[in-house]
């Protein structure tokens, strides 16, 4: 399962932020926390437990947000290696309106910073691309753990940075994860700090920032017209349900972004949400699907297989990896179930079995996990 | 925490379902399955296993509904006095508009059942109550375990067979269980099976069944006249929001249940809800009020000390039992939280800890359950 955008700092902060709004939540929460990075003992200790804790829930490919710290955010991507975990590792692009111990002096500093991370990343991860047998679209023998642009989001890069970050994208062909378009406050001050823009996904348009090797995350307020250039520049929306309910942001229209042309996945956005893996984003998704549905603002629910799609392949397309299906050619990445939790009951045909997991079981029924045919999790049958 | 509603037999199905509404469900999965209790054998082993996972998930007390047949039903409240949980226990009357091999005869036969259920409960159930320190309200000295009264539903129960049913009730002083406006189909089926009631809770009320001492499950739909005389008779609501979600049932009011005076639980529904314990209903409540309030259905979402009521004294209340508070006087029923399972990072002060587990931990972290003074799951600290 690939999880398309998470916080890998933001996890001491789980289950918390129920009672709170996006901004409030960055600055009461998430900032005094992820400032603590600078320590990178306490980075290495964290991130070995969200790395091992992702895997054993079946994370098998994750997109990560670091801080803006170069030595921690290395230390996860190099963690994530040395655990086998397919990974796109970012480290925070942050020039302005952030916290004044948590902020890059500007953008010359945040880019000197990009360049130290991208520079020092093959010497931290050097991971070998393995020879697999027979992909022939270009993604497969790519390394297993890669660096992804990062700019926060619109607020905290200034638009100088913005540009520079999609220059260089452009430049390395490099991916990118930020966030869009999660909350009404942060909307309207996007719109007030970039008045030019016709809207949020404009502004990230106008500075060469949405590609198809974009990952925006949320994407939950979205207008026809923004969804309609997303489409148009092929950059991949992540879902995040828990995190939208946690943090009373809203609900993101998924149907219509797929009727659009959009590609999606899904995301646990931890903190912002509070489950582990991305088991609960799928059944946050279910649910706020389902009761749009029968509320009358949805046509219909998500199906089991449009759920199962968006964790596994939806989720790789969008992170631009060549796993997350059985399909001959792909890279093997798989899960071994088996009932173990209290509410998976055994039983029942391979479908209802299925089934039973999806909704009923958890982490604990995830025998072994495999990454590109190792087994990284648990022990096989 | 307190399970207002849940169907111990159906626990093998949990997670299926996702596809279908009411009435299809419980002719295609979960009367197929509940026949199988013909079989005592077979009770007691899938009783005695759901038992202990609703004690280890932290249920201290639970409604129960059994199946029709009288052995299986009292292997149950057994089962349950055996591991220590206090279980109202019904045995459910449905004499009619059910699988011909799944049905009771008549009004005659059913009552027949129902009291041979009555007399024999004590005997299989030897529970004598324990003198307690000092409770004044007269629930104390209750049998941990006591049977309840279960017409199924009004569509699967005959007019004599809910008379017969509210007469005993106010007779022997009993409390009552069953299922109101759950589904658009089956309000419109019971407004045909009863064209003089004014509404779906009318129909109980003529036949004596709306009492301070019933619990109705579900209340999707109800108008706000049936709340009012629900409010009146002083019956209360268990709220399964899991359920509702999985069968596209719909979304309960519960804020304007609680603002008219209605008392409100939680309810697992167990199989029509896929989880275990009260920690999936209580977050299910929480996802489907927010998700209500941002999309302009509700004023607002529900608060965590809403939440947390809803859980332990809300549903005490409706179940009638003189526990789920730790104020003086009430029986000792606690769970001991300490962290374990990958969502639920250790750390922060008591609130934080206590917002980290409703959101993000789960069975796992509970160490030790007690229910009136006695550990009956888990190792005390």
């Amino acid at each position: 399962m690939v999880d398309t955008h998470t916080h890998a700092p933001q996890y001491p902060n789980n289950g918390l932020g129920h009672s709170l709004q996006l901004l409030e939540w960055l600055d009461e929460l998430t900032f005094p926390l992820e400032k603590q990075f600078s320590d990178d003992e306490y980075a290495r200790e964290v991130y070995g437990q969200v790395v091992r804790r992702n895997l054993a829930a079946g994370t098998t490919t994750a997109c990560y947000y670091g801080t803006l710290h170069v030595p921690a955010t290395l230390t996860l991507a190099e963690v994530a290696l040395e655990a086998g975990q397919r990974a796109l590792v970012g480290r925070c692009s942050m020039d302005r309106a952030s916290p004044p111990d948590y902020v890059e002096a500007d953008c010359a500093a945040s880019m000197a910073s990009t360049h130290e991370f991208l520079d020092l990343f093959p010497r931290f991860c050097a991971n070998t691309p393995l020879p697999l047998n027979g992909s022939s679209n270009g993604t497969s023998n790519q390394p297993l753990v890669r660096p992804i642009l990062t700019p926060r989001f619109a607020l905290s890069c200034s638009p100088p940075l913005l540009a520079a970050l999609g220059q260089l994208a452009e430049a390395k062909h490099l991916p990118i994860q930020t966030h869009i378009s999660e909350n009404g406050a942060e909307i309207a001050a996007v719109r007030k700090a970039f008045p030019a823009a016709p809207h949020y996904a404009g502004v990230y348009d106008a500075f060469g920032l949405l590609t198809p090797r974009t990952i925006l995350a949320h994407g939950v307020h979205l207008s026809p017209p923004e969804v309609a250039l997303i489409a148009r520049r092929g950059a991949g929306v992540s879902h995040c349900p828990t995190s939208n309910v946690n943090l009373n942001s809203g609900a993101a229209r998924v149907l219509a972004l797929l009727d659009a042309g959009v590609r999606v996945g899904l995301g646990s956005d931890c903190s912002g949400g509070p489950g582990t893996g991305v088991l609960p984003a799928l059944r946050g998704a279910d649910a706020m699907s389902r009761i749009l549905a029968f509320e009358g603002r949805a046509e219909r629910g998500l199906s089991i297989p449009e759920l199962f799609y968006l964790a596994t392949r939806g989720g790789a397309e969008i992170a631009g990896v060549d796993a997350g299906s059985f399909e001959p050619g792909r890279e093997f990445d798989a899960l071994w179930i088996r009932p173990r939790s209290p509410g998976f009951w055994a039983g029942g045909d391979t479908r209802a079995l299925f089934e039973k997991w999806l909704f009923a079981g958890d982490d604990r029924d995830i025998g072994a996990v495999w990454v590109r045919g190792r087994c990284v999790s648990g022990a096989p049958p």
